[in-house]
């Protein structure tokens, strides 16, 4: 099932995905967050043209990151960053501020003050359930679904203050969307980045390093997780520039494309 | 004026501290959170020793630090992180998640995973308005107030994964409290750390690297501040463990005194 959050006649709703009569997507609507009132449905239908689709979430609480997550992008960062080549044995760890949230077709705002932004195309999480010290075997019953994220990135102000806080966590540096995918394989999705339509990144769920239940088992064990917070898994090799006029595509398997403009 | 946010008879509420007829104190109690709605009262006093304190305030979007912003702290730490002993030329920012956040009186929770947990007293901001790109010398209009905050850390882990999230922000590692002081002189203002009882940090807010509207303006360079934001201003020299049994202490002079035991 596909989750939306959208716009139409300057109403956010919550809806559902499903096929129009005659061709095409409609969202169904629901009464409300789905995340704290279920699947009950409204009966009004729109067509997916007419709306705007906003993030799919607004984390109350954290948005958690894993860095270093693919080995070839471990290798590729090992040059840039000055830290050393070896993936962690743990998921490492970051935040980025819910202020950084912005939705599909949204305009990421490079800062005057970097002059390297870069796309990090990644897996998300959506947390459905309050999760702390959750083993393992029994993660995957705390996601609600996965999105799209791009983990922008200030890279030189990520290098130059050694904590990533600042780097990752500008206005507008946490694209999510379109939609929320209740149901995914992750044995092996593919996690695609396009600028401009060409291809920079692309990998498979199946090279991370560390597996969604384990980045969740090991993320709460030190945060409460609450329903809404997202989990951004990391991202594979090919990082690069954007520029001011790009456009980036994330594309998860199954899940959809995340749109963003650049200026 | 002293604001407090506390628990009478199962109800949660905001209040002003007032001196009671015959002497004590009296929390004079608002209509709703000062934050949004003002400081009309609804007419009703506790004497404070009839209520529990609680965090003065629940950020619903982040929790800002600054590192090594006092110079005696960067040195003492140069030692035990590996890091340089340069202090930076930018307040050093990473956050905390609003989920490591309890009020007075609540314990600090020890991780099973963590052999060494210190502590780290520190000045609090408190946001009281939507701050972006803010100039320094506008940057107090933004301020709702000050309060008490310990940075608590979980130093191995925190050198262990280089990134500070972790280390620094597992539940319970953010005392705030007891009250928001919204009228306070920074130009020297003490802060103190015990254990105890026994003094551990002492320093004045005079030695701070980087001054509280500094800091202001650099993160909202970075982050929209929202309204209830906090803002963790960074810990002087004689940061140390905190075991199981003990209390521990943070006071800044005109604010009260944030108490704390760990178990």
């Amino acid at each position: 099932m596909k989750v939306a959050r959208f716009q139409a006649e300057n109403e956010i709703s919550y809806g559902v995905l499903d096929e129009a009569e005659g061709g095409g997507v409609e969202l169904v609507e629901l009464v409300a967050d789905p995340l704290v009132a279920g699947f009950d449905t409204t009966g009004r239908r729109f067509r997916l043209e007419d709306v705007r689709l906003l993030a799919p979430v607004i984390p109350r609480s954290k948005v958690v990151c894993v860095g270093k997550n693919y080995a070839d992008h471990v290798a590729e960062m090992a040059g840039v960053t000055g830290e050393g080549a070896e993936a962690p044995t743990e998921p490492l760890l970051f935040l980025k501020p819910n202020t950084s949230v912005i939705g599909p077709g949204d305009d990421i705002v490079r800062p005057a003050i970097s002059d390297r932004v870069e796309h990090e195309g990644e897996l998300a999480v959506v947390i459905g359930a309050i999760a702390k010290n959750v083993a393992e075997e029994d993660a995957l019953q705390y996601v609600f679904g996965y999105t799209c994220a791009n983990d922008v990135t200030a890279r030189d102000l990520q290098i130059k203050d050694g904590q990533w806080t600042r780097g990752k966590g500008f206005d507008t540096f946490c694209p999510l969307g379109p939609v929320i995918e209740t149901e995914l394989d992750l044995a092996d999705t593919e996690v695609t980045t396009r600028v401009n339509g060409e291809e920079r990144q692309h990998s498979s769920t199946a090279l991370l390093l560390h597996s969604v239940p384990r980045i969740i088992a090991h993320a709460s064990e030190a945060f409460t997780l609450l329903p809404g917070d997202v989990i951004l898994t990391g991202t594979p090799e090919g990082v690069g520039p954007l520029e001011p006029g790009d456009t980036v595509e994330v594309e998860v398997e199954g899940v959809g494309i995340l749109r963003n403009a650049v200026r």
